[in-house]
């Protein structure tokens, strides 16, 4: 029978197999006392399976709150696997049992799911990105050598949609082939949805009727299911191609029904993301977060940025980035949207440590306080991209293109 | 205007005032550099305001990484406001602002949402908990002035719908008042959910007619949106009085699309809570969270218990239970779902410093493994209760009641 394996990193007092057959136990059949029932054939059917456990290093001290009265706590990687009967198709299940109860159990001071494996009948049962990477870029018009280009609509709430719809105009005009709502904006009271909607794809449809290129605008359609139907269906209806959801708030079920229509890119925010992610040894990591977001149908995903204004560090958005084309099922692979303090001097690095162009690449003070205005950093971020695909370094494209060398200069001290 | 207020709990190595200030911005209009457009009419409107900052006790380690090269680290709790122009009704939106991109400030290396406050229009959009704690009290026929007694079907996973149908008739026959499906078990290869609702609602529908008491059974339907649909109809079609949802891998939206239909009293079971609770510093604490879920129209939600199996302390778990009966708009309130290693011993305590009889008070092993059979633990939990809310100590139930002695026995040692 088909199994699904996870990998977790561990932190513990206990013995490590003893500490790895508590968390199997947890997840599968866990009371604290035997019970009538529990057979033998069940439990070989249903029940967890360690199947590996790779001893790290030993701390002296917890990293979070559990049973702490030792001296030694030992860090382990630890597979554990089911049998693809106890959830079958249902993945908010299959959560549940990824990443449930066993984040409560006190042996641990230290769990975090880092990956998961599915068997590829799965496939079947999972459409995944309906645009994916490549078809996100095709959709926006986008030459497969160069990442997309995107910028995030600041100041990120209060602004009118005539206001947005201006500031759109002079994106497009700058060249941009991405624009995004911020995702505390969804509409506001001086910026009802529909009214932006309509505005802001008025001059996109124009500048498309006159040029050919459809620029693609993430609008955030956030909100409870009828919000989510109605925006997702006035999107269409003025000839969008993307919605933005914040996948966390919304959650699994409600982005899955969203996406499943497939009509337009699905945007996946990830704020709220710190909250699960940001301890080393608690919550998850991107990884495991990426599949399961794909297996709803999720486009494009935040990854963060190198050298980003955030926490987090450039090994950890290289690991994310490179885990969106990272094979899983015969899945569309996921659009990382790097963002997050960018202006175009990290081209070169994102290029040179993940040697992808398949990216979603988003700079909001990088455009729109360019020296030269928002053409002139829509102009820099490719100058910069180009450089970096051809090989050359910072320092050379600064000199060969004036749009650079003023981000560099604005810039260039972040 | 009317505002709505956070509470956050920090850790911080810079000036504290700096430091919520950043907070503000991130949560309004944040980005590297200042932006056309940014006015300062707009900025009143819109932005965060931060309306205070109480310190509390220094650190020389940061809880997080971060901004983690100074010696010294300062903790604070810190209130941020907001206008209600900026989301309106849209709680998606509201919790991306609450619990958004701000976990990825370097600038914190502590940040954790405590409570937050709403106007009062807020009941008139949304209806919160359709039953509530004593609608669903009353949905199984259990008097207010003890709490609803309950288990959990075990083991979580294996069990055909023969099994379990023969398990509830022993448990329903033994006096008990609720039951629920595990988290781990929504429809596996041996138990399709239509047939073992079906077996299930046979024994209590036919239990009700004898004796006339509907024995409450929450069914965990959790699944894609379709699934979540068609399950809540299975349930209802069977004449069931409740639907288990684990909330945290569904998603507020999905929740709430299924809370909305108001026919059965919603289960909630935060499992995965572990991971955005565990760490005293990040995530969010119980009052926020379960505010967010009576919004969303959830009934019943986990707190964990006393001396429970798992790491949380016995204080957070009270300050869970009464967060449940505290005034939040003029929704009823939650009826608090106590599980975890419980037997009746914990009654006592839980009553005394809970003061509330509204409880579903779940003993799994507690029940199942008492000594004389599931009936006896019934009894005994019972009389535990009744021991509590009259003024008993637990020895001095024991010595009356044969039934909970043997559980003292038993598991008097945990």
């Amino acid at each position: 029978m088909d199994r699904i394996i996870a990998h977790y990193l561990i932190e513990t007092p206990y013995n490590l197999s003893e500490a790895a057959a508590v968390l199997a136990g947890e997840q599968s059949s866990g009371t604290f006392v035997a019970v009538p029932g529990e057979t033998k054939e069940l439990k070989e059917r249903f029940a967890a399976r360690v199947e590996n456990i790779e001893e790290l290093e030993k701390v002296d001290r917890p990293s979070i709150p559990g049973d702490t009265h030792k001296s030694e706590f030992k860090r382990a990687k630890v597979s554990v696997s089911w049998s693809v009967e106890n959830f079958q198709d249902n993945i908010p299940t299959l959560i549940s049992t990824l990443q449930g109860n066993l984040y409560e159990l006190r042996q641990f001071t230290g769990l975090k799911l880092d990956d998961f494996e599915l068997p590829s009948w799965y496939t079947e049962k999972f459409r995944g990105p309906a645009f994916g990477a490549k078809g996100t870029k095709n959709l926006a018009g986008v030459k497969q050598e160069l990442p997309m280009i995107g910028t995030i609509i600041k100041p990120s709430i209060g602004m009118a949609p005539e206001e947005t719809s201006k500031l759109v105009r002079e994106l497009i005009e700058a060249g941009i082939d991405f624009i995004k709502d911020d995702e505390l904006m969804a509409s506001s009271a001086n910026s009802p949805f529909k009214n932006r909607v309509e505005l802001v794809m008025k001059e996109i449809n124009s500048f498309q009727q006159k040029s050919g290129k459809k620029v693609m605008y993430a609008f955030n359609i956030s909100g409870d299911l009828e919000t989510l139907k109605r925006n997702y269906d006035t999107v269409l209806e003025n000839k969008g191609t993307s919605a933005m959801l914040s996948i966390n708030s919304l959650g699994w079920a409600g982005v899955k029904a969203i996406a499943d229509k497939g009509e337009l890119s699905i945007h996946g925010h990830r704020n709220g993301w710190g909250m699960m992610n940001r301890h080393p040894l608690l919550g998850i990591n991107f990884p495991a977060y990426a599949k399961l977001w794909r297996l709803a149908g999720v486009d494009q995903l935040h990854v963060n940025g190198i050298r980003n204004k955030f926490w987090e560090s450039d090994e950890s958005v290289i690991r994310s980035i490179k885990s969106c084309s990272s094979k899983f099922l015969d899945h569309e692979d996921l659009l990382p949207v790097v963002s997050s303090g960018q202006w175009g001097g990290q081209a070169f690095d994102t290029y040179k440590f993940t040697n992808t162009t398949d990216l979603l690449y988003m700079a909001g003070g990088g455009i729109m306080a360019h020296p030269s205005g928002p053409s002139g950093g829509v102009k820099a971020l490719k100058q910069a991209w180009e450089g970096a695909v051809n090989g050359s370094t910072l320092v050379e494209t600064a000199k060969e293109h004036k749009e650079f060398r003023q981000s560099v200069e604005k810039f260039g001290g972040k």
